[in-house]
């Protein structure tokens, strides 16, 4: 099934990888309509210096695609710069560009213009310098979308893992393990892959907290008092939940080909073994939101942007995610 | 280099597959000589019952044997249970044997019978049950051979992960990532790499505690306040330590083929991506021992035991493990 209205992407930072990665991609057709939501002339300058002969159309609301473009071009929305942009020099002068794309993908997300948004990434820091409070791309959407909890996914081909407790200091991931926040990040996982992946009975393994899971209580209690009873809970709505699992042994070829997704308890406990597994091609899902996200996983690598010498697999898989999610969507 | 010293296996908890995987590997002829610690009545009968013809050549402290056994024959000594066993069922009458056989194998390494040991599991409840306290090989053996602090390191093909902290509830991680303990812990995992495997400068590298290693301190101070400041100190002692790294960036090919290993501060941090990794075939070494110690990196599988329908790739990378160690020791 084919989706007619066009897909977005932002590529964030402009003096960073993400414009270089547009233009590269553009260098083949697109199964659906896509838009660049970045300065024209930045697109034009970056191509010159990749040597990438890209022709850009500019598109607008008046005048969405309902097309894919052809090989070597790209739908671009034109957002003006606040300066000129040297590649590989963060120039805070150009944090409040960086705001007004991601604005526009997710209003135009919001009221349907879009089928969806795909974002290249962005500097917290130079935000932050601007004098803009800004802690990241899904804290952002969460807020302009009116989102009190979203979840972050990480996929790769065979493997998705989602996260309990994300960007924490691991002293206080203990204490951020609540029945609360357990059974809605679980509930979230669960209503998403059924309406955003189209997989009617999910099964999810959920990762212990403590080492083997706590061994019976003597390697940590929260196991026993939180989330085995959690679980407990969520299975008697109808969740289809394993665990809690000791995540050392969780990540084997049988289990994993036996469930839909893995949800650990925190960062660093799910996601180098996904980020092994899929070195270059995995993509950062937002869970909970009303409209579909997708990211790469990796960072603005300030030091590559203008040398072509990068490789686009993540921003790739960012986008087949973002097409399957928009088909399966309910 | 030939090692004439024999090693030792201790096949482990009686009613699991220790003793399988012990007489499934005896098929075929070691390149070392090798000596189960057991009881030859139950490798007798656990042979009949797998249907596997193996000669048992019963060795002690007058008859150590300075050549490998041939293929389907296993040198054994004799170690008398306390109750008979049954496959499959946990015996608390037999807990005081599966610590004799650790024993005798630890002692006989300590005073310079045995090249090294390879233990197969045992099952910690059981022998407490017993009435002795028991909290595993690892302290075990670190007690026999007055060790006071010992490291957790596993391996596979391309990657050694070695454990600042083991098994700790989550909760108590962070504080237990003390300047003391990682200088120790470091200090055993390079001076180990130096003295057991053989690697004139080995180059470690160190995980952060935090996500994303801390991010400047955004995401924890660990990093600055103790990590840091404790590897510039070992830096400065001639160690080769990079880091602290994000642990979910850490684990690519590139990183990895210019480590010797990578010290993660916590179970979970290190240990899926190595066990997804070397699924099947990974081995635990303990380091900062007198002696040579691998252990096989799963349990008991009381439900395989006598079944035949077990994997001894763990075992058989332990036992190389062991005889490669042998060799490098300086």
């Amino acid at each position: 099934m084919s989706v007619s209205r066009p897909f977005v992407l932002t590529p964030g930072e402009p003096a960073g990888i993400g414009p270089d990665l547009c233009l590269l991609l553009a260098r083949e057709a697109q199964p659906q309509p896509l838009i660049a939501i970045a300065s024209h002339s930045l697109l034009a300058e970056r191509a010159a210096q990749l040597g990438l002969a890209i022709e850009l159309h500019d598109v607008g609301p008046d005048n969405w695609p309902s097309e894919p473009a052809p090989a070597n071009s790209l739908y671009v929305w034109d957002t003006p710069l606040d300066a000129p942009v040297l590649a590989g020099q963060l120039d805070p002068r150009n944090g409040r560009y960086v705001l007004e794309t991601l604005t526009r993908a997710g209003r135009g997300c919001l009221n349907g213009s879009f089928a969806g948004m795909i974002t290249a990434p962005v500097h917290k820091g130079v935000i932050n310098e601007a004098g803009v409070p800004f802690s990241g791309h899904t804290e952002f959407l969460a807020e302009l979308t009116h989102t009190e909890q979203v979840v972050m996914m990480l996929a790769t081909h065979g493997l998705r893992v989602a996260l309990v407790t994300t960007h924490l200091p691991l002293k206080d991931v203990a204490a951020a393990i609540t029945p609360e926040r357990l059974e809605r990040v679980t509930r979230i996982l669960h209503n998403d892959l059924v309406s955003k992946f189209g997989i009617a009975q999910p099964r999810i393994l959920v990762c212990g907290l403590n080492p083997h899971a706590g061994e019976g209580g003597h390697l940590g209690r929260e196991e026993i008092e939180i989330i085995e009873p959690t679980l407990a809970r969520l299975r008697e709505a109808g969740l289809d939940l394993i665990g809690p699992l000791p995540a050392d042994t969780l990540f084997t070829p049988k289990n994993l080909e036996h469930c839909d997704a893995v949800l650990a308890m925190y960062h660093d406990q799910g996601l180098p073994v996904l980020k092994y597994k899929g070195f270059g091609a995995a993509v950062n899902v937002t869970l909970g939101l009303p409209i579909i996200r997708t990211s790469v996983d990796h960072g603005t690598a300030l030091d590559l942007a203008g040398s072509g010498r990068i490789d686009t697999g993540s921003l790739r898989v960012a986008l087949e995610t973002a097409y399957q999610m928009a088909r399966s969507r309910s």
